[in-house]
This record gives structure tokens, sequence and C-alpha cells, in this order.
């Protein structure tokens, strides 16, 4: 229901864009499922394919301001923000309007926590502003992990050993609020994830193998990447893709672990393909258990 | 003391030399002790310098039946090993001579675990054939950090609560035998240490930085440098030195914090002068409590 003229079947739905092929599946999700959703690019994140269904509003991250009121122009009020976010704004960058201005503290005291602190307040901002924030699975269900092989290979005895471990490292970083992936070689965790991000993390352990400081022959080892305890499902769900894949052959990585309902496959076709063709094995682990979702304050 | 004949008061002593200042600086005051140590340098690692006293011996990682020999034709009984190793040795480099060919399969499972594993292992191999592995510590004592501020600044509230998380952090991974160190800063842990080693993990926060990955103005953040639960402490103390400082200056960080006892200070003089200089604390923390002892198995 719309909020001021409610001519819609269902309430109208605005996608805020980052980078990466996700937004425009979820554009394309919504658009199949008759939401007519309102496309919003983050200016120097989202893709120009954004707009293959419609004129997207662009948006700099100093116009937090000029974005509510066109929102409210538009009558959203469902809310998905989706993407990549590749450089945390800076001040400077974020001190644009007076909209922003009057929301300054809170961002400012966002900007100083966790992944995790500042995703919460960014929802926390746009609820106080009567939107109602949801996640991008709620709209694209489809793009979730399922549980047990994603594809056609599956992990064997060695590569069960590596992913436990992995496991292990990613889940305890994800407790701490530092990161949500880890890789496993041969019996020892070569890499953690913190502010670098996955893909820094994955090119890390290349220039390893190139210098070096980690040796094997063949494919051997996993990358884990997991949700973190009392994580914000609704902005934050880890993704893979098909760079992920190509990341995990040059390492020569044996396969890749994902928590099955909580991790995104983005243009999933291509990823399963390319996993399947280089011999990678994807594998979706059973949904967190009790005692994680415990720890967690989400 | 002679070297065949066995006339000397204290047993025979051999350094051998990784990477670095500290095998110079072990060596040097092992002289000053009277110890007369025999230099054993690793190719490739070892500096020049560790000749000041007496020639050197040198060996290839392929050459690990032929030190043997030459420690027991030298009635070598204690060994330091001592400075770092730029690179684990691939096992084509390690399957130079009989006497390696003889311990390969211990040699081999030794460099399929994790750091604290393969230096375990190295110990056992010697102390098999002999020989009585000791700490560098013992032999240089003054090069330990002790606890409270070494130098001349100390940390402020917001540097103590980083330290904090770095040193969660850290303590967490070195647990898991992942790592030793990890960066917070402003209340966000950004880097965590594995395979790269700490240098690797300092040269990324100053990447993270320049990239805008993470932001902040003026001096802030701690580096947490500790030892791992049942770390072996014989041959593997963690150690900083002047380019650890300078590594920080550049990534911006407020100070250092070290396991007193348990961190070698390499260079002490100069290290100090540079963090004194540039404004940067070094701090030692207290002795690893009891649960921490607990935990580990050494």
């Amino acid at each position: 229901m719309a909020e001021e003229t409610g001519t819609g079947t269902g309430a109208k739905l605005a996608v805020v864009c980052g980078n990466g092929s996700l937004p425009s599946e979820v554009l394309a999700a919504a658009h199949e499922a008759g939401r007519d959703p309102l496309a919003i690019g983050i200016k120097g994140e989202a893709a120009a394919s954004i707009e293959a269904f419609s004129p997207a509003l662009w948006f700099d991250w100093g116009e937090i301001g000029k974005l509510v009121t066109a929102l409210k122009r538009n009558d959203v009020r469902d809310l998905v923000l989706i993407g990549g976010v590749s450089q945390r704004p800076d001040f400077r960058s974020i001190l644009g309007d007076f909209g922003t201005m009057r929301r300054l503290p809170r961002i400012l005291k966002a900007l100083r926590k966790g992944d995790d602190g500042l995703l919460k307040a960014v929802i926390m901002l746009f609820e106080e502003e009567g939107f109602h924030v949801i996640g991008a699975h709620e709209i694209a269900p489809t793009l979730l992990a399922s549980a047990g092989p994603v594809g056609r290979h599956v992990p064997d005895q060695d590569a069960m050993r590596d992913l436990e471990l992995a496991l292990t490292a990613a889940r305890t970083l994800g407790g701490l609020d530092i990161g949500q992936a880890a890789v496993a070689v041969n019996g020892r965790v070569i890499a953690t994830e913190a502010a670098e991000g996955t893909d820094g993390m994955l090119r890390r352990c290349i220039d390893l193998k190139r210098e070096g400081r980690v040796r094997w022959k063949g494919r051997a080892g996993v990358l884990a990447k997991c949700v973190k305890p009392g994580q914000e499902l609704r902005v934050d769900l880890p993704s893979i893709g098909p760079e992920t894949v190509d990341h995990a052959v040059r390492i020569g990585l044996a396969g890749i672990a994902i928590d099955a309902g909580h991790v995104l496959i983005a243009n999933r076709a291509e990823t399963i393909a390319r996993a399947d063709r280089e011999g990678l094995f994807l594998f979706g682990l059973d949904e967190p258990d009790a005692k994680r979702d415990g720890t967690g304050d989400a």
C-alpha cells in the first residue's frame, strides 16, 4: 500500500544499489514479482545496468537528505539496500546537504563502529524516517545458497578437515565482529578476513602462494564464508559470485563453503558453471545452530 | 673452548641464524657472556654481519644432514635458533643430502603443520640428534620487552580501548594457531595476522588506508603482538624492531603493545629512539595470566 496515493498492489519498493551484479538481480526479481521497483544508484558504486527496467535516481554520499526527500516524493515505503560499497565514505563527502547535516551525529557514530554497527545504524536511520528496510532475499529468495552441494563437485575428506578449520576461524572472527571469511589449506589457516574484505583476503592468498610463503601442489584447501552471529541480515548478507570462484581457482583451492540460507550467490548460473568446469566444489553449510543464534544480538 | 677437544668451561653453543638483526645481537650477547658461539648461517636468510666475531658456517635448506655432522664435529651441545625465515622451504630444496633424506618423513610432516607445529618438530628433530635447544632470551635476556611503557610515550584512553580490542583478537587467533598480531583503530579491528606474517599485515594496513577502506585523522589505533598459548618460546619468540615502528608510523597508529617477557625487541636502542621521536608508545603487557598458560600445551 503506497503512503499517499495508494494506487499499487503492494507498498512501493526502492532498491538502493551498491556495486556488483546483485542489485540488478534483485531489481529483476522485484519486477518479476510485479513490484515495479524504484532503482536508486549510489554514484561511483552502482552499475549503469540498474536502469534496465526504468530510469534510476542517482545520489552521492553527501545527499542523504535529498535521497530521503526523493523516496518520500515517490511514495516509497519498502527499502532494500544491496550491493557492495568499495569505500567507506569519509567525513567530508557526507557533509553535503542539510538533511545529511541534521543526521550527522548518528552517521559519525555509525562510521566509527564495526561493519555490523555501521549497517545497523544505517537501517535505524532509514526506519526513523518511516521506511521499512527489508532483506534482498525477501525479494529474491532464489539468490540464497541452499544446504549441501551447489553444483557438481563435493568435498573429499581432506577438504572437509580444511572446511572445519576455516569455518571455526571465520565464525570466531565473526563473533568478534572482525570479518566473516577464512581460508584453510592442508590443516592450516592461511588467511583471515578483516577490513580488507573477502576479495582482498583472496588476492592476498594468491600473493602468499606466488611468494612461496605457502606451498601446495594441485587443488587443496577451502574458503569458508559465514554470517556473523547477530549479523544484520537485511542489509549485509555475505555473497559470493563468479569472481570468488576465479580467485579460488587462482589460489588452487579445492572448494568454497558458505552458510546455507544466509549467503547470496550473485550470477548463480555463471558461478556454478565456472565451479563445475574448474572442478571446484561449492558447499552450503547447514543453518547456523541455536548456539550461534544465541550469541548474537539480532 | 676449542672446537674438537672440548676444553671449555661451558657447553659449546651454536647460533643458527635466520634473517634480521636479532642473530647478530644474540651472537654478541653470547660473546659477552664468554660463550664463544659458533655462528651458523642459513643461506639466503642470515646477514653477513653474523661473522663479526668469527667465521660462520653456511648451510642450505637441503643440507640438514651436513649441518648436524658439522655441529657434532664442533662439539656443539647447545643450540639457539634465531631470526626470521622469509620462505618456507619447499620439498625439493630439502631433498639435498642423505641426512636430510633420512629425516624426510618428519620434515614433511612438520611442513604440513601450522607454524607452531613446524617449529616444535624442528626442535624435536635437533633434540633427537642429542642437541639441547635453548631460547635466544636465555642467552640475551636484555632483548626481552619489560612490562609497562618502553620508551617515553604512554597510551591514552582511546588507545587503551583499541589495545584491548587488538589484544583480544590476537590472543583469540593465537589460540587457534593462526597468528599472533592484530591492529585495532577507533574501536574496530582492521587487520589480523595469518600466514602473511606481522610485516605483511602491517603493509596491508598501509594499503587499506591509502585505498580509503579505513579512514582516520592523526594518530590512532594499536598493533598488539602476543605469544600464542603454548607457543614454543625457545625458537619462536615474536619480535618487533625499528621496521615495526616505521610501519606503525606509516599506518598512523598511536602505539604498539607487546607481551612483556615474551616478545624480543630487535635493535632496542634504535627501536625506542624512533618510537620516542615519532610520538609512538611501546607498551609491555603484563605476563600472560594463568588462564592463558592453562590453554596451551607447552
